[in-house]
């Protein structure tokens, strides 16, 4: 008797011992789902080379590492397969399917099966049904394909005003971030009917929410007064630009709300007894990549940590009950965190000059420049003007320029200065559909900096998954980035079918 | 007290289900270190997509998906940081350092400390030292620097005499894949002296092999006529190239071996009641990663893969006993699944038309062709013959080329057929210090795949692992290379301090 006791006891603590790793959790109250879009492996190690690079200098012994981003810390690390079911390479939108329905879909399609007639239920919705609150945050615009993918059901990603009309439908509990394109549409629609008819919850997705009891915040002092438990939709119309998205943190006025400080007062709002679940997506990693501003694609990627920070402060204080899983949907640009002109060598902290993003910079500052340059054909060069600009926004000193590095500049020059631009393959692979002089100066910066881009578009390497928290293991491995919210909906004790 | 009985057996059966993900396991008996030099997420999912797409056909609903390798089926996922102590970028020898001993250390270091004065444990010494047997085995010569971390200590990795001759004192069991580079500089080295003197243990690392006992085996016959548990140095001499290396896989006859059959029958030779440890290396992903070659790149990721197979065969018929560990040293390449010139759309079938690796092509085809052509100046066009034998053997049609694509292609052939080569940042970043006119083809032939590439060098970007087996959980998170040694030290019991 007195030895089976001690058995017991042995067998007790060996149980316990092994519960961290075992299949055995408490299905979690708290789900937190943060996705960087285009960001993958190189974008995450990029961003965690330049903060050592820049904080501890390059070059020296014992002083070439990495500081580790919040994300990388995660205990369980798994990768997904991005492709869509008609694209090797993948949309924003194939993508977000995948990963709030768990099924693969055509580019393009939001939350509906590949043949586009048939609405699949999402992650977010069955934890609604399930009576947990649920928060959609983007720094992109909140009709942009990645969270209009949790809430709302089209054929195309292009249905702006349809997809925000789907918003107040949701009855989710918190909307943040950016705004509503679909807002615009419909004030534009209705400015083209006799008389301007006033804003309906049948004609406008803002009017639509209101009136479905959303309480709308368009700064910091209206989000911070909202009480736990009210429905909200808070963006800032002080800062958001003609895309309804945030701005580049590197271009964030301090005044700003963060997306970080968004997932706090999600947190705030929506935290209750029985749970919620939040998708906070990184919307404009992708955009920078796509530009090829590796710069800027940091700052991004540091904001969007902040927010796996927070997300973390609060699995802290909760454990037992909160799964967090941290991805991103496909990688952009082509990102290499090395460049043919540079060999072995790495200078990251080169790219600490940069002051501004190159949308901030093609929009005020260059613009600006050509209102009043005086230019008149391509055999004009450069002028000190530009040539101090580029040295003050991207520490791109002309004088220290290679011949090689002046001719590409030059050249960027002159197509952003012409009134006709040349067009054929050697100029499309030079700028995309930038403005050269702006995508010459980010590429020039970045080589120097030891980092070279493929493409314009998105590419097709899988990317990682980091999770923590109560049912996290199930995040191991290589997998569909269509398993990924079935896995999810599995710890949940959902069903997406 | 049946109560009591009843609580006992729920435990013991939530015990043993648990058991698999516990922290508990037993001492691995069997272990395989498998290593693909310059293979990151990108080069093993650019051969999973290739096979998919020559097997399926692109661009059809449902088949753009993956075909798995046997890698990436493992259990666990895990991610390396691959920085040198003196470079963000390692080179092999730092990071096979890393990875043999637990250490940082300077770029070039074969198993010795930062200072290149303190020769460091290798966990392949460590294994033999607790009885189990050890193999080596690699598709470049065994005196590379991945293999020669594992056996060998030498401050510099171009000491390959030095490195040779300490094979021999490794008093490990099996040695295969490529030869002695060390053995042709003894030979020249004795050449040089009057009358040659004969090959001693003392100045020549093949006959130092030979005295020790090892069996020397250069063919399949010889191979397998080996006796198990005799000490084996098994290359073929038939094969071998001036750098001693394996053919790469493209262009491997069909009677050679390959690296999968060199370890079966390593497996065959070293086991025995006590175990093995054996390390493989994939050593030429890396030489065709910097040619920019990815149809070569993918056919040696394919061979690698096929290494993680019989290791897993392995695993089936001993699952308790054995730890598979698969991953690489750094990427090499800046190699992307996407490319400018194709927007979102991949073609990685067209690759099938490659018939020759990049180095055979430049050392055989297009040496005869120079040897007789009949170029005077850099006005001459390429004539019908060379424009067959790249359709021939890259299936680039120079009829179906854009005039871009042609222009590149004129310039590359003017730069090979020239006596003197231009020189300058434009031309080093077109051709690195390749062949001009066979890398432009590999650039353009990978171009229309989907596919580009950033550097002729190494990237910073991390390197998955891949594991399966007792102790296996422990390689999952993100940690630094020299973290994967001592994992696996404590998993085997061992302490590389």
């Amino acid at each position: 008797m007195k030895y089976l006791y001690k058995a017991l006891l042995v067998l007790l603590l060996a149980t316990s011992f092994s519960y961290g790793q075992s299949d055995q959790f408490i299905t979690p109250k708290y789900v937190f789902f943060l996705i960087g879009d285009g960001m993958s492996m190189t974008q995450v190690h990029t961003a965690e080379g330049y903060l050592q690079q820049t904080q501890v200098g390059p070059d020296k012994e014992g002083t070439t590492g990495v500081k580790q981003l919040h994300m990388t810390t995660m205990p369980v690390i798994g990768l997904q397969n991005t492709f869509a079911s008609d694209r090797f390479i993948t949309d924003s939108a194939a993508a977000g399917t995948a990963m709030s329905c768990g099924h693969k879909t055509r580019c393009g399609t939001i939350a509906m099966d590949s043949s586009r007639t048939k609405s699949l239920p999402t992650i977010a919705e069955k934890a609604r049904d399930k009576g947990m609150k649920v928060g959609i945050l983007t720094s992109v615009s909140i009709d942009h394909a990645t969270p209009a993918c949790f809430y709302a059901h089209q054929p195309d990603r292009g249905m702006l005003w349809q997809i925000s009309m789907d918003l107040a439908r949701s009855d989710f509990d918190f909307f943040g971030g950016g705004g509503m394109n679909g807002e615009k549409v419909s004030d534009g629609k209705r400015s083209m009917q006799p008389g301007k008819p006033q804003a309906t919850a049948d004609n406008d997705p803002l009017e639509a929410a209101r009136r479905k009891g959303y309480a709308i915040a368009t700064n910091r002092a209206e989000l911070q007064a909202i009480e736990p438990g009210t429905k909200t939709f808070a963006y800032s119309k002080d800062f958001i630009g003609g895309d309804w998205s945030m701005p580049y943190s590197i271009d964030k006025p301090q005044e700003d709300l963060s997306l970080a400080e968004y997932t706090r007062e999600a947190i705030r709002i929506l935290d209750n007894p029985a749970g919620f679940f939040m998708m906070v997506e990184g919307g404009k990693i992708d955009w920078a990549c796509h530009a090829n501003d590796a710069r800027t694609v940091i700052d991004e990627v540091l904001a969007f940590d902040e927010v796996v920070g927070v997300a973390l402060d609060f699995y802290r204080q909760h454990p037992a009950e909160t799964l967090i899983v941290v991805t991103g949907d496909h990688e952009t640009g082509g990102l290499a965190m090395g460049f043919a002109g540079m060999g072995y060598d790495s200078a990251f902290e080169v790219m600490a000059k940069q002051k501004i993003s190159f949308q901030k910079f093609t929009d005020t500052i260059l613009n600006d420049y050509k209102e009043q340059a005086d230019w008149d054909d391509e055999d004009d060069d450069m002028d000190s003007e530009i040539k101090d600009l580029l040295d003050n926004y991207f520490g791109l000193n002309y004088s220290d320029l290679s011949d090689f590095e002046r001719e590409l500049l030059e050249k960027a020059y002159d197509q952003t200065m012409a009134r006709k631009r040349s067009k054929g393959q050697e100029f499309s692979l030079l700028y995309g559909g930038y403005e050269p002089l702006t995508v010459t100066a980010t590429h020039l910066l970045n080589r120097k900096a030891g980092i070279s881009w493929g493409t314009y578009s998105h590419t097709a390497v899988p990317v990682p998954v980091y999770a923590i928290g109560a049912g996290s293991h199930m995040f191991e491995m290589m997998y569909n980035n269509s398993d990924t919210p079935r896995k999810m909906a599995e710890v949940m004790q959902v069903s997406l079918d």
